[in-house]
């Protein structure tokens, strides 16, 4: 450990920020098995996955071999406007528990969209634009993908098609209101202006839609314009692969202070942010260089990994997206309404779910009255009020800083903190009010949707 | 000039953040003109301030002859978790807009209270908890310092007790929640909690309430038990002094990197923003040592600086404060109702009104239409969705520096950017909707206003 003073917030300079992000499947020996063309069956080609992605972004979902791969020049810039994103040393935290514990965190909320999701968002529109194309197209349930997205397309002057799931519109129109500011055109589904969404709304006259509903409208607005792409905030390997911007500035940040990581833990609803933090220690682990405990949070309500089975699944309830072999609750498996919105996902990405099946990292549950309590005692001391997904990562950083207090073990602790909770005050209404419940699944509901998934 | 390349945002290392608030008047040779204690109409003396507000709150407000004043550790501490703010080069901004200037914001957004707010409240908590009270009471309208000072209790565990105002209470839950999340009481105004309280509930049943009854309530709660003291965000000159960190922190990251800033901007409501940016570069001006050109921006409906009246007014609808000299429109003023809360107040801060009053600044005034555009221009480009508040410089700023596109002149303009407009997504929706109007107060409306103040 170095004699340098630790700051409580660590800012790279920007010549020290990453150029390139890493591809972790490159180092991985069992790499997560091939995506599955829903039309064939087989693997799926890179003309096949052309269709629906961006050439580029489609190649770099097959590539598996390739560790770095360069950020172009136009993402560099735009991620300067807001990041890097500080390494912040919880030093009220750690006061306040009484831990010898160091604890860290990752904080990727200080930016408009409030979360990390603009780190892909940015790059998938750049390809897009690069390719020539007028827009794309993509479903937004809780409203931060959207907002990234949104955001992206207006600094490249690229068209915007939000299908936004009909309960958050009427609930969230704040989230909206962000987005239409942005340019974005903003619609709620089912609409009338899809034939799915048409045939929904004649089925099931008054729904309030969902997120399947939306992907399946985003993208046969995409498929009936050559002109447009859809695209996706998680779940994707491209995904994990420009949030590997998360990890790598984490890692940067704590080699200029030579410090060594005990434990890193992550929020997990699709693994888009735990990929994207994890995978560069993922990496030294699997190269032989390090040991860390890597850990992924997910909702008691909703727990892939550590209650579902790693079988190939659909991604997408309309069944049109490339299927992965991932931990999955079925695709058909409606999680309990929370407000966690961004963890509320069927199945976790295939390098997320390779790694946990290899050993690689471990997987906890929490309720989420305990995770709200552990946001309303983190945002008391440490100013930052956190989204109700990342504070599932807050719940089990304090409970292992709470564990060294036992042991008198100083664990050095790093944890992601996604983003913001200003558009989920609902929720902490719900919880001030001491009327917020838990909500466990039962293992026969588990097994009922599992006995869905599609058979090889 | 130096040669060493700017980056998109520049962050002071923790060595390098300001160690003392600077007190401008200690320069001004023409002093603001003293306090008056509104049971004598006499100047105020430190005892009768000291009822009012915590004892080295007092002596902080009456002191213009001390340039620094060291800033408490604790204090330090707390700044090291949301500060310093980046100053930000806006390479995107002139881009689109084509312009030779060179256009930088100090960007006071990245804490949870959502503004610059937070800087005066750490401290005004700081002083309470050092004087051994229980807790302070204090007003708020659109939130913005009310949560602040929310913030500032709990890290402190010092007791809150916010009277918001009823309309804005129901209108804007959001708001409130974050105050409770914080673990503050939040009470809507009128209540019948307090006389005055129940007085206007009973005079005017229904009423949504107003800032001078919601100050009234919190004046009376806090003279109702020894343990508490009123506190204030904005107007007074200790608030002035805790916010000259923002000016203290741009001049030092201006100076790192060698630029000279020709016009420094700021929105104007009670002043504490502008007071606090301009401060360190108002004293070069009275010192000699340089020139800037300052420019206040105060919204057209809420015209003080450039339509009121330079003479002694009260602060507060109920005339409980010390009055102040100051430019005013009368402290029965009612602003037309705008999406810019935080600049409805009927006068300005002393400070700067003395620092207008003598040449030292020019005040302009623009419309919320062209604000909010401006907004919008901003947010495409530069990420970050403003204030409604904050957006009454940006609208200058970029004024100005289509000016310099129209001459040439490669000037530095900077402005404050003081916070975010999550809170405030109705107001860009009557934007976004095309539904938002303007209004400008006329002369005989201001004059029949201003003919109530008191004379001398």
């Amino acid at each position: 450990m170095s004699n340098k003073p630790i700051p409580y917030k660590i800012y790279l300079e920007e010549d020290e920020m990453p150029k390139a992000w890493y591809n972790v499947r490159a180092d991985m020996k069992n790499k997560p098995a091939p995506l599955i063309d829903p039309a064939t069956m087989e693997p799926i080609t890179l003309e096949a996955l052309s269709k629906v992605f961006c050439e580029e972004l489609a190649k770099q979902e097959l590539d598996d071999t390739t560790p770095y791969i360069p950020i172009p020049q136009e993402i560099l810039d735009f991620y300067k406007m807001y990041r890097p994103a500080p390494l912040v040393r919880a030093y009220c935290l750690e006061k306040k528990l009484g831990t010898p514990a160091k604890i860290y965190y990752k904080f990727e909320g200080n930016n408009t969209s409030g979360s990390h999701k603009l780190n892909s968002a940015i790059a998938q529109a750049y390809y897009a634009k690069q390719q020539g194309l007028k827009g794309v197209t993509t479903e937004t349930g809780a409203g931060q993908w959207g907002t990234a997205l949104s955001m992206a397309c207006a600094y490249l002057d690229l068209d915007c098609k939000v299908y936004m799931v009909k309960c958050s519109y009427e609930q969230k129109p704040f989230r909206r209101e962000v987005m239409r500011t942005y340019g974005a055109n903003v619609t709620p589904s089912p609409s009338m202006e899809t034939e799915v969404g048409r045939r929904i709304n004649a089925e099931f006259p008054g729904t309030t839609g969902s997120l399947g509903c939306a992907i399946s409208e985003a993208v046969e607005a995409a498929s009936n314009d050559p002109g447009y792409r859809y695209v996706l905030g998680s779940v994707m390997n491209q995904v994990l692969l420009h949030q590997s911007i998360i990890g790598l500035e984490t890692k940067a940040a704590l080699d200029k202070y030579d410090i060594k990581a005990d434990i890193i833990i992550g929020c997990a609803g699709g693994g888009s942010n735990l990929g994207g933090l994890v995978s560069p220690f993922a990496g030294e682990m699997l190269r032989g260089e390090a040991n860390y405990k890597l850990i992924a949070v997910e909702p008691a309500s909703c727990p892939s990994l550590t209650r579902g089975s790693y079988v190939y699944d659909y991604c997408d309830t309309g069944k049109i997206c490339p299927l992965q072999k991932m931990y999955t609750l079925g695709s058909g498996f409606i999680p309990a309404s929370s407000h966690a919105g961004g963890l509320r996902y069927h199945g976790m990405s295939s390098v997320v779910s390779q790694l946990y099946h290899d050993g690689l990292m471990e997987a906890r549950t929490v309720e989420q009255t305990s995770v709200f309590a552990a946001a309303q005692e983190f945002a008391k001391v440490e100013g930052i009020l956190p989204a109700p997904e990342s504070s599932h990562a807050i719940r089990v950083a304090i409970d292992e800083a709470l564990k060294c207090k036992e042991t008198g073990e100083e664990k050095t602790i790093v944890f992601g903190l996604t983003g913001t909770g200003y558009f989920d005050m609902y929720a902490y209404q719900r919880f001030n009010d001491g009327q917020m419940g838990d909500y466990i699944p039962s293992d026969e509901e588990i097994a009922t949707s599992l006995a869905k998934t599609p058979k090889f």
